[in-house]
């Protein structure tokens, strides 16, 4: 990348902006960083800290990492807490939102969310993100942004599977709203705002990666409606979808925080437990729920 | 219909179910009816109410009319009690959510809602409904699943649009987000309940109508994005598409319940002031808006 000034696995064809110098040294990286943005796949990320923290000085640290935490339980939020401790994370924010990063590449409009601990820090961070086709709102509820970030990856792998099964775009909506209210409940439990996932962080989120062709969860889901073996599918991706992971946490927490979540769990099953998916559709839509919002 | 068993104009392929007897006699098609269910387009609803009003017997009524009146700015259940009376308003249910009836016609599994004032009989009509692969829902918020069921086929021509003009999926994803905001303001001001706009009537029937290519809103704001003249594209239809109407009794509506709704107003802009699609769309992607749930 640092020779060709392109990231020719991901974006091809868009060359880096001559202000971006790519490196793996962790020290150049950080050596004065007045503000760090973190973009690491979610099972990397306390790695990643932990290798930053003797580097690190107190600036504000900004996630875009988007998961829950295998085994911990933890969102990153809390990862960053656990490795660099309680100041550190009172200085993060988390920046999430419907934006496939090839379309930001090709500047085409953007908005999406950044939400802090610290309302000052969190305008500071919104207008050195913010331009004129990437728009950033600020939020105050960094939990309800990075459960939404995060399920919709495990909700987008159930839509992509309910196409590849061939159920019509009724039956998608269907579920792609039951996977918001499922959003919901566990932001709730976690002592995030239910207003947040009705916002770009929330539904702009799903509604993007469940419909668009573009993402990486969906397409997992349905390659695994059609009918290919799972094996064969996450081999085929090079590396594991977020959703993949986030579907074994979600599974996890739910449990430990006793929230209905029965879609991420059917997902959980097909992914984990060698469940059919049609077996698993059909028991999300056919599950007996008379009320809408009754659980 | 009647000698072809079958709806040929919109349905070729589908014979009728045997027990439907298409008619053009209103006195027929009421003698001894248990429930009547009213589908016409909305500027007909109050024609079609006023030649029933002789010949109706006190049965419950369901409307799947989408749409607000224009003029008079009524919802349908508000053209139901002006035309019938309060006890006919009672009884009145309100069919809505996510479900193309192309779709509905295969069989493919579809959700959606039944409000009504009375509960009792909202079960009732639900249970006439439902099936194995049309799942119904009870609600008591017959104006939020109205104003969901109307205001979706506005903001899906701006989705359109959007997609016409050649702007991205995080473009729409941002569009349909703050659409459901508009949605969901819209319904709290006329006494609705912002929950049924997270459900299948708002949220599910936004995204399908906004993201399907069957909804005929949507392809409205696509030609018009594209730079067709707007005589041209409602000439093609053959007939007015819901949102277009729509559009003029929600920007009257706005105005007079002082309920800010900026992507509304800019199809309103569009379809009747002759504005640029491009020009609307820019308004509303950059219009100044700090935090998400501002305004």
């Amino acid at each position: 990348m640092l020779e060709e000034r392109e990231n020719r696995e991901f974006f091809p064809g868009h060359p880096l902006h001559e202000r971006v110098t790519p490196t793996a040294d962790l020290g150049r990286a950080l050596r004065g960083a007045t503000l760090v943005v973190l973009v690491v796949p979610s099972d990397v990320f306390r790695e990643t800290l932990t290798r930053m923290r003797p580097l690190l000085s107190p600036v504000p640290l900004t996630s875009a990492t988007k998961g829950i935490e295998n085994g911990s339980m933890m969102l990153m939020s809390e990862v960053i807490r656990d490795v660099l401790g309680a100041e550190a994370y009172a200085r993060s924010t988390y920046l999430s939102g419907p934006s496939f990063a090839a379309e930001v590449a090709r500047e085409i409009p953007t908005n999406v969310v950044v939400a802090g601990f610290d309302p000052q820090l969190c305008t500071e961070v919104q207008h050195r993100f913010a331009s004129d086709r990437f728009r950033v709102y600020a939020s105050d509820d960094p939990v309800g942004v990075q459960v939404g970030g995060a399920l919709k990856n495990v909700i987008a792998i159930a839509a992509g599977a309910c196409d590849g099964l061939g159920f019509g775009h009724n039956t998608r909506a269907a579920l792609i709203t039951r996977g918001l209210a499922e959003i919901a409940r566990l932001a709730l439990a976690k002592g995030g705002n239910v207003l947040t996932l009705a916002g770009l962080a929330g539904m702009g989120d799903l509604v993007l990666t469940c419909t668009g062709e573009l993402s990486r969860n969906r397409t997992v889901g349905f390659e695994l409606g059609r009918g290919k073996p799972l094996a064969e599918v996450l081999g085929r991706l090079g590396h594991v979808a977020e959703g993949v992971k986030t579907a074994r946490s979600t599974h996890d927490l739910a449990r430990e925080l006793r929230v209905e979540l029965p879609i991420c769990n059917e997902v959980y099953h097909v992914l984990y437990e060698g469940k059919d998916p049609l077996d698993a559709v059909r028991d999300v839509l056919t599950r007996p729920l008379k009320k809408e919002w009754g659980d």
